[in-house]
């Protein structure tokens, strides 16, 4: 494929402008042919901003523009299932933003949707493509470490999201574990059978009374035997706390945060530097942009995407699961969890 | 008490020859009056390095010197509990290796003695005298991090033991992570409520055969709701790996490996260092000195010990527990074990 | 002014590339309005690349042009002194990359003509907005450290140019330290009096040959009376070394390199990370884009730009007081050198 | 030689205390067997503390005790040169502090007298034995670094001495950075034929009115071309500053400072640590153990010692060379400077 790939963009939120910034300035190989959202005027402050041709009035006009090779899906997470198959019956590429679903009934309603399209579907598990993680990946797939032992993995939010977020978003286990999931099966390049959560609610009582948790702790249990500990906050005070340990039979590879400036100061009473990046907007913004390059890539050249809905599905079975661990306070096999 | 506290040292072997130079060199207040070991030449040896003016036949002449203070107790595990109940009798002050028994039973026997006779008995759980390990629970007890959300443990030895060693040393749990059971309990100044174990044999299958794990996460659940995990690898190849994290509502608190040097090369492949110090005896050197003079201490002005029996036995509690929580793949509360 | 600010640029080369990627993707109050290169194809390939719409046949055209409002100058440092003089004279604001030019008499002929033109001038002193400098300025300006007692800045290239490139580039002061003298005075907020160069061909007897040093350590007496060293290596084996050290009354602020990612590997034999960023188009690439969106903001909103001509000039004094200083072997004040 | 090798120690102050804990308890090897200092209590109090059977009313019944073997000279600088001699004639071998004087003409009369008796003397370099410059020595010497190009080395005390301390102790270059000059033939293994120092008074006026500086840096020109420069401050307030840093063909080793322990707190505000360890006696307790051991070692066994009176002699021609340098502002070769 010569052409560009041409892009409709479902949501103009948030994440849908990082994204639409991406392929309008990074990507040479992309063109945004239109933008859809419920909120008219930010579709159009997004076209104003990034030079995009059309705002069309409906994600149906998306669909049905027979010079729109692949849409981009960023709009709430209660839609993606609904038009992920829109999309997949009018024959156009997929990126959706994850989860797919919150319910494997409608993610495996989507999946077979694709699957009989013969389309090609990307979840934005977009920590895969941060330069940290690749280089812990490679690490293990090229025996760097040997064979993998332990996998602690840390992933903490700056603060809590507003609590009208949290209903709608799942809850901790599949709106914000569901992300360090992926991330160990990634990383080790191995399935986990079993999981034990342990969890509470320590930042904020309202927090519980919403129904969720804000602390949790989940035991992995590996088909390779390997053991992995996934710990989750909503609250780190000095910033978002993303990092990966991995022990192995040769070593130990370990990442540490992204900071702002490599700077020390040797003061008075400490030694000190500025606090790491603040979120995930400042942590992985050369990630976001790396995985739609890869998207883009892979759907020109007719190659697989390196995050399918099938990874999305793993990942909501675990967070499943340790839901289920945590509720019925016992170690809670994969196997356990069906649509 | 003006007078120069006076050892009886049981046991020459590696640590007793440790604890016999801090008195020896380390410690004006102390004195070494005899030192008795099985192996005579080994005892001999240690009172020419030491000056220790007698070497006696056997622990009974030691606890029977009315000159005789304090006792160390470094001999074999299986061999602690009687003798702590012996020289409790004999009214000595009682400085013992951990663990004190393997069984319940055996420690409540002891600690009982210890109890009627009304001296002091400290256990051997050094980090807490480790400049790490204190900096951390100072900035816990001191607010310096806010409430304790979340405890990580990481606990590696540098190579496995013999064989050998296992069967005797009551496995990982009661052997090695018994000092970890410590720390949480030291670090957080908060009492476990239950754990859940996961472990396998990653590292010798030969371990396995002797019915033990080298390698076991433990999730910790703290009456206060803190969640704990410990990690535990009978294998890193770089050197001891002996590193803790606390996560609370004002910050997070992370302690680093010592390293034989600060030094830093920035080579044609990549920027190295030396690898941290290999194991217990570099690492803790200065804990194990730092222990016995807070024994000597403690003695001399009639203030309680700063590790008790009842310590030792909440670790082993612990220990015991997360066994059963491996067998049985549940978590278990701490109030299921009793003697 | 509320229209974007059209440029003209001049030179489509590695550096006018990068600048124009900034303008035409990372600028929208910018627009690029034409380009000029004396090696078509390659003005046209950067045209096609950023969208600009015209590519002109000669500098001429650029500075004729009544709809652009500023000139890029990022063409071979013999051009830069003549075309900033005919820019001025046409009316344009100009960024030009540094130096001006390596004789005094050329940069006042330049100041001059800018000055009575009443545009304004801009030197390509991109390390000024790298954010480790910047942090590093902040923390002296704030009064961070207190009054500045001493500065070690290093500035290591990973490898040497091409001999070829030496002859023309006017030597190590005049085409690398140059950065340096500016950091020095950006940094400290001071003034330099007096330098002491000391020099060497240790790298490649070959650079000796052509006349030009590959090492060199100049000490720069501020007015102020505090003490700075400049240290220069044409090889890093490692990668680009760049890094500044200050000591002041209240205490130390450094800076450290930058790295591709944040991991670290417990190996066998050492404790290793990857190697820092290369070389500048790694490790300055955000300087690139904020100088020039430094600029853009000045010219619109008429207020000062933050790197002048004066600047430029009195950096290219320092260096040509460094390279008599090591020529004659002995400390030279700035005073001695006049156009 | 098994007999232990029997000390008289001169001087029962700071560092004679230093220097008789580490004979007394650290080198079964050495014995200490007799101290006298001009202040008998404090002779007193150091014999009692570490054991020693005899405190002597003058050095001269040292020197005439044919039952000492070495003696240790801990006195005041102004009386090194001399016992140095007496110390000789009298067939004893020599441990001295540094400075052996602050005049060429009394150093080279003592060591005319240790050439003459046949003694060996050594002098208390004691970085030389600093696990880090230890560290650094061998990487130089063992090419990981390939050939030194540039040195760079820190050495910056917490706070200024009292005034009433300076003039006596020879001024900045002969009593602080004389340790430098010693580090840095030290760690090249080269000589340095000439010197450039650039100073001042920043920290306090009053050292300036004392005749002293507070503040230097100094040129180093090394024989093999190499560069070096020595940044020497009488005030850092975070604590004692002691680093080196050298670039080389293959590579660069850099030494940080030490702490008191790894930890690191991501507080609200900031990232930090504790301050550094403070000064020589927190620093180089290590080292100053290290140096008398190899000091026993080297006499017992008939071999050189590591730190001989003529390394102290060159680092006094250089410190001299540094101050006529400043004081003529000019480059100084170390030729001209002669008893």
């Amino acid at each position: 494929m010569t052409a560009k790939l041409k892009f409709g963009i479902l949501g103009a939120g948030r994440i849908g402008c990082v994204h639409a910034d991406t392929l309008a300035f990074r990507v040479p190989e992309a063109e945004i042919a239109a933008v859809a959202d419920i909120h008219r005027e930010a579709a159009q402050a997004l076209a104003d901003r990034c030079g995009i041709g059309r705002v069309s009035a409906s994600t149906t006009e998306i669909f049905a523009d027979p010079g729109i090779d692949a849409v981009l899906i960023c709009t709430s997470t209660d839609t993606h299932a609904e038009l992920i198959a829109q999309a997949a019956r009018a024959g156009k590429h997929i990126f959706c933003e994850k989860p797919v679903a919150l319910s494997l009934k409608k993610i495996d309603a989507s999946l077979e949707a694709v699957k009989h399209a013969g389309v090609q579907l990307q979840v934005g598990f977009n920590r895969r493509f941060d330069s940290n993680f690749v280089r812990v990946r490679q690490a293990v797939a090229g025996g760097e470490i040997g064979n993998p032992y332990l996998i602690h993995i840390v992933s903490r939010d700056p603060a809590p999201p507003p609590i009208s977020y949290l209903g709608p978003s799942g809850g901790l286990f599949l709106d914000m574990m569901i992300h360090d999931f992926d991330m160990a099966r990634f990383l080790l390049g191995d399935e986990v059978e079993e999981v034990y959560a342990a969890g509470g609610v320590l930042v904020d009582p309202a927090i519980g009374e919403a129904g969720d948790l804000d602390t949790a702790v989940v035991t992995l249990h590996f088909s390779s035997g390997a053991i992995g500990t996934i710990d989750n906050s909503r609250k780190a005070t000095f910033g978002y706390d993303q990092r990966v340990e991995i022990l192995g039979s040769k070593g130990k590879i370990a990442s540490e945060n992204r900071y702002p400036n490599q700077v020390v100061v040797s003061g008075e009473k400490s030694v000190y530097t500025d606090l790491p990046l603040n979120f995930f907007m400042q942590r992985y913004i050369e990630a976001f942009a790396a995985e739609l390059q890869a998207f883009v890539e892979a759907i020109r050249e007719g190659k697989p995407v390196p995050v399918t809905g099938e990874d999305s599905r793993i990942s909501a079975v675990m967070a499943l699961a340790a839901g289920k661990s945590f509720r019925e306070h016992r170690p809670v096999r994969l196997k356990e969890i069906s649509a």
